[in-house]
């Protein structure tokens, strides 16, 4: 990609709106901007940070009176000269301010390039170029706080601590190894097997924390099991209505529905198909068959359905057996039409009527309660795949690099994990990277971004 | 509506996007902003027209890193104190924002709002208000032309200086009926004649403007007719892909496409369905029968297309003497199938195949230079219906008067005209206004703007 050029694309949501805002970046911004826009007030030169009101001209042509706002490098998103154009919304005067700019030397920024120049002229680190995307992704209250903590560098911080902690033993270490024929050692054996430890300690920490960071950001995963018939649909449609009527939409915005997800009070959770739950009475008994078996297992939180109390205690304590490490919610539907025993006193399964609506509340409270206990209030969440994929990359390193030195490997040979730890820590925040993950990681930007 | 409190709203195309726009509106603007806003440096007040970057926090929760542009009264859009905070386009975010906004005692902006207070407060009339909304769904240049042109006034002066001269005038007749028993005259009688007939004239002239307006607005109404099977339907497909040739997308724009219109180097030309155009052979050889003479009728091209030469003359004639105000393009499709004799001379006849796309420029050619030719290059064209339909008021008013004077109708009779023709004149730029008027005006608008 070429980052010389003057870029522009259209920053705001496609479409006809009241205003759009167009936006220039690079060396020749400034000067774009001169040949098309006639300000109303004769001035000498623009000021930074300041809005001026004028004309957008193409030759003699008023395309559109717009204000302009004016940044100057280094300070500016970019870190380049950049010029936001704030016109009438029509899908027509932004296409025609666009062409305008295209032939006064601009060109169309590609996805992401306005962030990828920002990381680049050193305005932000690429965790947080890339929290950028995810910011404006970010669909709840749990997906929004992950990224803003991201964007803010809170996780970035924390790799940079790690890694420049590692930083200081192997630069030690490269000495050493300059002075290879003399035998030295600059540092010191059991403090280098401390810190080893210790950031063996941290980064699994981090990797743990991806469980609950990308559910976080993806939702919570939820299945919907119980025999045939039982009211697992009724159930689910009850359940996204009433998220409907909890995220209540004010009109002039458009949420995005993602379908089968559900938000309740800032936490999204995602249910997992299980319409492929079709089988004979005879499979369905065993709890095993393989297809609800998947969707369980891939589960966080199992809603499971039952019409009848006959069997009941002993399938949950199956159920319980098989399913030790997810969250089971009981569930008896059309409970309004059972006869419950009076001396009935398990006090852990929930009586509702799916299809009256009846006690769907307790279900939903019970849902953001355990989203609740996992939001354990840790500084750092790793929710980003990439960044969960390089840290583990990095602590099979340190494994190596620990190892290793246990077994009193020469220098040169450990500095080749060390150096792998440092290269797969420093890709998170972009101390290294290459082209590939670069592109990877903007080309699903939105173009504008 | 309740004009006093403080408004806001998010003035960007709805959806997700990389840059959004809330805009708060009124005397509050800047003291919610405040409430709201957590600068990145300390400053003593904001300064207008300055662009501040800062955090917008729900009590301790950031919320966003956000730009924000402020602006005071009157020296904004709306005339009030206008604040525009640039967020990152999240939906999630901005909903919250406008949710944050609202606890702090905005009110959710009514569609067009913003622009109903710069009418109210004199930052532009009325018919400006109302060309604010044009431009922001004009579509083609034509349409962003008309609406730019109404936006700075021009059509609003013809307006003014029109009314001002017969206000002049009525203020002189008033003033004779305050001294009603004295039989003074104040007014010149054949200055007053000679001024109804120059408004007269001026006002049937912008009434005239109309058919081209519209037209250029909404786009030139086109029938395409012929016989059963002739291609009718292969030539509208063929010119609609056309159309999509010439209007190339630059990705980042969505182009709303309206069904069945073309754009030919910035004139509409919106194809009226002649799909009910079946009927027997019998009945097609007349020409005139109902439906296809309705579809006709109001087109202001007709592209009548043959597939046969033998009665093509003689059909010409006859369409030519039923159409008389109509332009007529005369189509010989199919014609590589058509044994076309060597003597034939008559140059006014396209020779096409819409199926092989033979020859399909030269149609195009011969629309666009019909636009061409209807482009009088007026300084004002009437585009706007109720605009229209309040010219047609006032002319009638104004034929009325004059009569009136010609019949020596008593001034205080002839005042009722000269009243009614001010009332209409000044209807269109908003001298006076109903409630409704303005209701019906700005309900038609975006949310935002």
């Amino acid at each position: 990609m070429q980052l010389n050029d003057t870029i522009c694309a259209i920053s705001t949501s496609p479409g006809m709106g009241a205003i759009a805002i167009v936006r220039i970046s690079g060396k020749e911004a400034w000067s774009v901007l001169q040949s098309v826009f006639y300000l109303s007030s004769t001035i000498s030169s623009f000021e930074p940070y300041r809005i001026y009101k004028g004309e957008i001209r193409d030759d003699t042509l008023v395309l559109d009176e717009v204000l302009v706002s004016v940044f100057k490098s280094p300070h500016s998103y970019t870190g380049e000269d950049l010029v936001e154009i704030s016109c009438h919304g029509s899908t027509y005067i932004q296409r025609r301010i666009l062409e305008l700019l295209i032939r006064n030397k601009c060109r169309l920024a590609e996805p992401g390039e306005f962030t990828l120049r920002a990381f680049v002229n050193g305005k932000m680190d690429l965790s947080q170029a890339e929290a950028v995307g995810d910011l404006i992704a970010s669909q709840s209250k749990m997906s929004h706080q992950l990224s803003m903590q991201q964007l803010r560098g809170g996780f970035s911080l924390k790799i940079k601590e790690l890694r420049e902690q590692l930083l200081h033993f192997s630069s030690l270490l490269e000495l050493e190894l300059d002075f290879g024929e003399e035998d030295v050692e600059f540092a010191n054996r059991e403090e280098i097997k401390a810190l080893l430890t210790n950031l063996k300690n941290e980064i699994q920490s981090l990797i743990d924390s991806f469980l609950v960071g990308n559910v976080f950001k993806n939702g919570i995963p939820v299945a919907i099991a119980g025999k045939p018939n039982v009211g697992k649909s009724t159930l689910l449609n009850v359940l996204l209505n009433e998220d409907r009527a909890i995220v209540s939409d004010i009109p002039g915005t458009t949420r995005d529905t993602i379908e089968d997800c559900m938000n309740i009070h800032g936490f999204t959770f995602r249910f997992i198909d299980t319409a492929g739950l079709r089988a004979t009475s005879d499979e369905v008994e065993k709890f095993g068959i393989e297809r609800s078996y998947q969707a369980m297992e891939k589960a966080m939180i199992i809603l499971y359905l039952f019409d009848d109390l006959t069997f009941i205690e002993k399938e949950i304590a199956a159920l319980e057996q098989n399913y030790m490490d997810k969250k089971i919610i009981a569930i008896v539907n059309k409970s309004d039409m059972l006869q419950i025993p009076p001396s009935w006193n398990r006090k852990d399964m929930f009586f509702i009527s799916a299809k009256k609506k009846i006690n769907i509340e307790a279900i939903t409270t019970e849902l953001h309660e355990y989203a609740l206990s996992l939001d354990r209030h840790e500084d750092v969440l790793v929710s980003n795949t990439r960044h969960y994929e390089a840290l583990q990359h990095a602590l099979t390193a340190l494994l190596h690099a620990e190892t290793a030195f246990e077994n009193q490997v020469s220098t040169d040979l450990i500095m080749i994990d060390i150096r792998g730890v440092l290269y797969h820590l420093g890709s998170i925040i972009g101390e290294v990277s290459t082209d590939d993950i670069l592109g990877s990681i903007f080309e699903n930007f939105c173009i504008g971004k």
